[in-house]
């Protein structure tokens, strides 16, 4: 998958909902589904450069909401702080002999599941 | 503090570079400072009423952006998963004895301090 097509699927499931109905099909089609434009315009019923613009005009809005928020950033950056701990639990884990230990060690693995979720 | 204010200011922080500069102003110096609409008019030079009208757009806005892409929500989540883990660890601490146990547990705890910034 090419770059931009990940940028936009991230950005997109962060903040398509800020989008019209419209444009979100579109892109959706587009980014999601693959379609080109030409098959998105004839299913839509708009022309292909009418789609072309919608695109364009979704991909703008999309990363200035995040250049305001850099609420993606925040969030991947997260994401990393989370494998990280995991990897010390992993550390850890051979080290805890304690029977107690496991079950705790468990439920907090589960937990960092959770946050990647 | 009212709990309009504690959704406000939380909802700013998330969002509030979606607002325009003026209306940004206008809710940092209600919501932030806690300046009357009678003082924000008099300083900013529009009208009380133009003041009011400004918070009420923020906030619409505000709430909004968050009704539609839910990451306030997502966010406070994910804290309380964070304090759940940090309450499994402190209940690991006492049965690790292993030397090598403390600094791994110091430094998942360090993270997990990140993770709620």
């Amino acid at each position: 998958m090419e770059d931009k097509t990940l940028e936009m699927t991230l950005l997109f499931d962060f903040f398509g909902e800020l989008l019209t109905e419209k444009q979100r099909e579109c892109f959706d089609l587009y980014y999601n589904e693959d379609l080109s434009l030409a098959e998105i315009a004839e299913n839509s019923g708009i022309t292909r450069q009418g789609v072309r613009d919608l695109l364009v005009r979704s991909e703008h809005l999309l990363r200035e909401t995040e250049r305001k928020t850099g609420l993606v950033r925040r969030f991947e950056e997260l994401q990393a702080q989370v494998l990280s701990i995991e990897s010390d639990l992993a550390q850890l884990r051979p080290l805890c002999s304690d029977t107690q230990c496991q079950p705790l060690l468990d439920r907090i693995d589960e937990k960092l599941q959770n946050l990647k979720g």
